[in-house]
């Protein structure tokens, strides 16, 4: 059975080493010292470590079954979640207003990267919830607040976000569900919706779903889409729970992992629904904490990462098989340990080195979250919204790819069963997919976010790098070694966002082409800085004399390999971009 | 459920326009003209379209099962597996000595594709038989070849190759499982073999286990195993079968993917076994067919990137999301065919450009193996030496790489089971696994292949490359799209062997810890020369006036399309290589 430990240790020295939130002028990071982060990760790690990642080879055996309406979850999955609820894990980043801890989402993105590398199934329960919760307390009424958010914040009740159909999901200007008003300020809610997440199961009192419906005067498209409450059990005026409503779980769906999660297909036959926000403004409503949830889809991309990583490591170490060719380095032994052969260093140093760095863009993202939230700041807003599609679709395909690296690391063991790798690899292939597929975050980065606000977005980041080399330029190995391949990269980027804007104007599908290259080439960038970053904070702790020399000295020997090893990537991918539409386009459809 | 349909069309074009096999001087291509070609091709297509795929998500869906020592293969398997014998289709390219048809192995290749692709676990039940009759007729004394391989040509005992053990798979100089000599010529054999596909299974009335085991005396290590036949039932002198052997399947293993293969735990308890060839030279008796065996896999990989591509292009063509930007393509739709969005077309791309270079690099391999032993031609055995870490490892990569981009076309449909894509993904999985890691692949590649009779194979690759240039050039168009890209990826991979003939000596790791990146190198050259030439043929038809220009005009776009997409990828892998060791080898063991 694969274990896992939580990267307690890595996540303090990205927060306050490299990120230095104690030092930043965030409302709620001045509470979070040294000793209080620790205190937190640490008891989360423990919940991690001993209750969810033991259960996650069970859910995924067992999956969920659907019996007379009625969904179970795999065995373990009730108690741990009672844990996780006890624990106030679940409150940990809402609203004090209605109940929550108010601490903010980088704590809990650091927390979530914990429970989801454990248990990536079952972490999805919660964070489902937290979204539709996130959504209510964006664009509900104070009195649905006071009636859903407090059982939300403890997970008491579920929530599930409800908008693809059979017959769409990308394009949900195309949905047919009816939200007829009754006449008393409800709707009679009526359709099919398929892949809904946690959509019936055994684990909460009552289900909050948030469903996406067309009232009988909508527009057509995506802007005559409206946002519904629909409860699975009708909430009385005390907050009690009421009359079933006229919901339930058609099936569910048979899939290549997550099994322990539920995937329900949504049948609404006349449900009572309630109006969340303006009419026709749902989809507004339902993607206003997007950069949140798509953020948590990467940050599960590279978790599962993680964990596939520990579990190559302990292998490698252990098993044993050939001769060092430069000299035997475990002669009591039959065979060396593999960790000596330099292809399975290869491999091993290719999913430290994203795993590290990407933990490290997504706290930064996170942190802008928190800014953008907590300071009111238009410009961090910018950046997040600009950096999103990037950290979900560039650390979720490279989250995947380390699973599969890591599962290659246990030759034949890795196929089966027994040693968990191979459920890494299917459950993390579901985060290159869901919360908007890969490809659409690259639409969305190259049609939208980077022509945003005037391009301001972009430029900023172009300006930070620049900032950032020129503030840490002198020392001539970390020039070379860390600052150069940095500059090289994102000249790179800059060249391929000229090649867009020079070419994307006469025929926007040379844009469109070279988006899905564009966002990787963005996200080596954004690992390129990350790195340049932890490299620098590793080199300042070893100048002060900090203890534990050797991991920092590991962080820079690690850095060195990503700058050295995956950064080249941007020449390809530039490369291809600058190839323009024509060879991408040029069959016709019926000649493939 | 998914479909396939066989690629006959291409299949025929590399056969007869680019490998031009009726014109070649090797024995047996004469018999293989168009019309020959076609009918054998059109057959087996039928075969594995209207019987083998259906059963492929039923051997997924109900796997194997072991009671009582017996192991059931999934519905509708035997009828099948009768089906395949009665044709012939199992004797294909056996020795007619032994009631084989002797056709070419290039022939057998190209139903290899279409039945692998069609139902990949069924068909390793032949591939493993074919791998063992392939051994003995190789090594085998007269009598256990008049013994054996009769019944093997048909299929009516299968085959199987055991060399894994639970504590060594790549060393295999560790293996425990022992031969004792029973004083009558026989030997006692006894020990644990693992991951041993299709061990014990309900289609064939025999099966004869290849069994690698160490005599008492033999030397430590590799040179110290010997090679047996250990059949499941003894073969009487009259040939009818006589007591069952003391050997069991001990469990079946639980897997990622080919579940309906059985995977077995096999136990040899005092087995009688008969020594195959010499003492303590069974490695490479077992290893003979390496190059055969090796390209097979290769073959496993690109062929499930077929079927999984033409699931992929077909829902792409049906499912309505979006409208194309540069105008409307389905007016009287709700949306267009997402087939009109550019990144659907790179995807697309993507997976077809690989899958055709694939297809004529496997052929072309497997005409060099025809050539290497009807021709006796010692420059093409040392070609498909040098090729076949190449053809197994990057096609291994890739063609798994291409299920992920096929399954991602889906988006969500693309992860459950009901679309059958996620199963294409779980079964390629395996073949960068088995028949040696590709990390292994690489080694022998840059360690063993590439220095090989004085390094003069690569010189002859090179030597190839150069050739086709000089005798292809002229056209300006040509030259640009294909020549020069050609050029310029060849150039990479001389540069990077020159790196490692420089570097390698004072330290061996500067060579290994580039050697994955020099296989992957390779592979893009050689499928860069495959599509030049390919292009090359099709512009020939076109000037010859030849039907059906929309094929061949697509293939040369086709072609474009890799030259510019995929080829600028040798540039990252040759930085990579030049980096050398340091970065790879950096950290202390203790430090990861």
């Amino acid at each position: 059975m694969p274990s896992y430990t939580a990267p307690v240790k890595d996540q303090m020295f990205v927060l306050h080493d490299v990120l230095k939130i104690a030092e930043q002028d965030v409302p709620g990071y001045d509470e979070l010292d040294r000793e209080t982060t620790e205190a937190i990760l640490g008891e989360a790690a423990k919940l991690a470590q001993d209750v969810l990642a033991p259960l996650n080879p069970v859910g995924d055996h067992e999956g969920c079954t659907l019996e007379n309406g009625v969904v179970r979850t795999p065995t373990g999955f009730r108690a741990a979640f009672d844990q996780v609820r006890d624990g106030g894990w679940t409150a940990l980043d809402c609203d004090p207003e209605y109940g929550g801890q108010g601490l903010p989402y980088l704590i809990s993105t650091a927390v979530g990267e914990m429970f989801s590398a454990a248990n990536m199934a079952f972490n999805m329960y919660q964070g489902l919830t937290h979204g539709a919760y996130n959504a209510i307390h964006a664009h509900g009424s104070d009195d649905q607040k006071r009636t859903y958010l407090p059982k939300m914040v403890t997970c008491e009740w579920g929530g599930t976000m409800n908008l693809t159909e059979p017959h769409c999901g990308t394009d949900l200007g195309l949905i047919r569900t009816k939200a007829v008003p009754n006449g008393d300020g409800s709707y009679a809610i009526s359709g099919q919706k398929i892949w809904i997440s946690a959509g019936e199961h055994d684990m909460c009192d009552n289900i909050i779903h948030l469903v996406l419906a067309k009232l009988p005067d909508a527009p057509e498209g995506v802007k005559g889409i409206s946002l519904f409450i629909v409860p699975k059990f009708l909430v009385n005026e005390d907050g009690s729970l009421g009359a079933r409503n006229s919901l339930s779980c058609g099936g569910l769906e048979k899939k290549m992992g997550i099994h322990g999660n539920a995937t329900c297909v949504m049948n609404y036959d006349g449900a009572t629904g309630f109006l969340v926000g303006e009419a026709h403004k749902g989809m507004r409503a339902m993607f206003t904490m997007m950069n949140e949830a798509r953020l948590g889809v990467g940050l599960q991309g590279y978790a599962q990462g993680e964990v596939a990583y520990q579990n190559a490591l302990g292998f490698a170490r252990d098993r044993l098989q050939g001769r060092d060719v430069t000299g035997v380095k475990n002669p009591g032994g039959a065979a060396d340990p593999i960790i000596v052969h330099p292809d399975v260093r290869r491999n091993l140093m290719d999913q430290k080195a994203f795993v590290e760095g990407a933990r490290a863009f997504t706290f930064w993202g996170a942190s802008l979250i928190d800014r953008a939230h907590r300071n009111e700041d238009a410009a961090a807003e910018g950046l997040i919204s600009l950096m999103t599609p990037v950290l979900k679709g560039f650390l979720t395909d490279k989250g995947f790819e380390t699973t599969v690296l890591a599962q290659q690391t246990l030759g034949g063991s890795g196929f089966t069963r027994e040693w968990g790798l191979e459920q890494f690899v299917r459950d993390a292939r579901i985060t290159m997919i869901y919360e908007g597929t890969n490809g659409i975050q690259s639409l969305d980065l190259v049609g939208r976010k980077l022509g945003q606000d005037g391009g301001k977005h972009v430029m900023a980041f172009f300006e930070m790098v620049k900032s950032f080399v020129s503030e840490n330029k002198g020392d001539a190995e970390f020039d070379a070694q860390f600052l150069e391949p940095l500059k090289a990269a994102s000249k790179d980027l800059q060249a391929a966002g000229m090649y867009f804007m020079q070419n994307g104007m006469k025929n926007p599908n040379n844009a469109l082409s070279g988006s899905y290259d564009f966002m990787h080439l963005f996200g080596h960038v954004c690992l390129g800085l990350m790195w340049a970053r932890m490299a620098q904070a590793a080199r300042a702790k070893l100048a002060e004399g900090a203890g534990d020399a050797a991991f920092y000295e590991t962080k820079i020997a690690t850095g060195r390999y990503y700058m050295a090893r995956q950064l080249p990537m941007t020449a390809t991918h530039l490369a291809r971009i600058q190839s323009g539409a024509e060879p991408v386009m040029a069959l016709d459809a019926a000649n493939f």
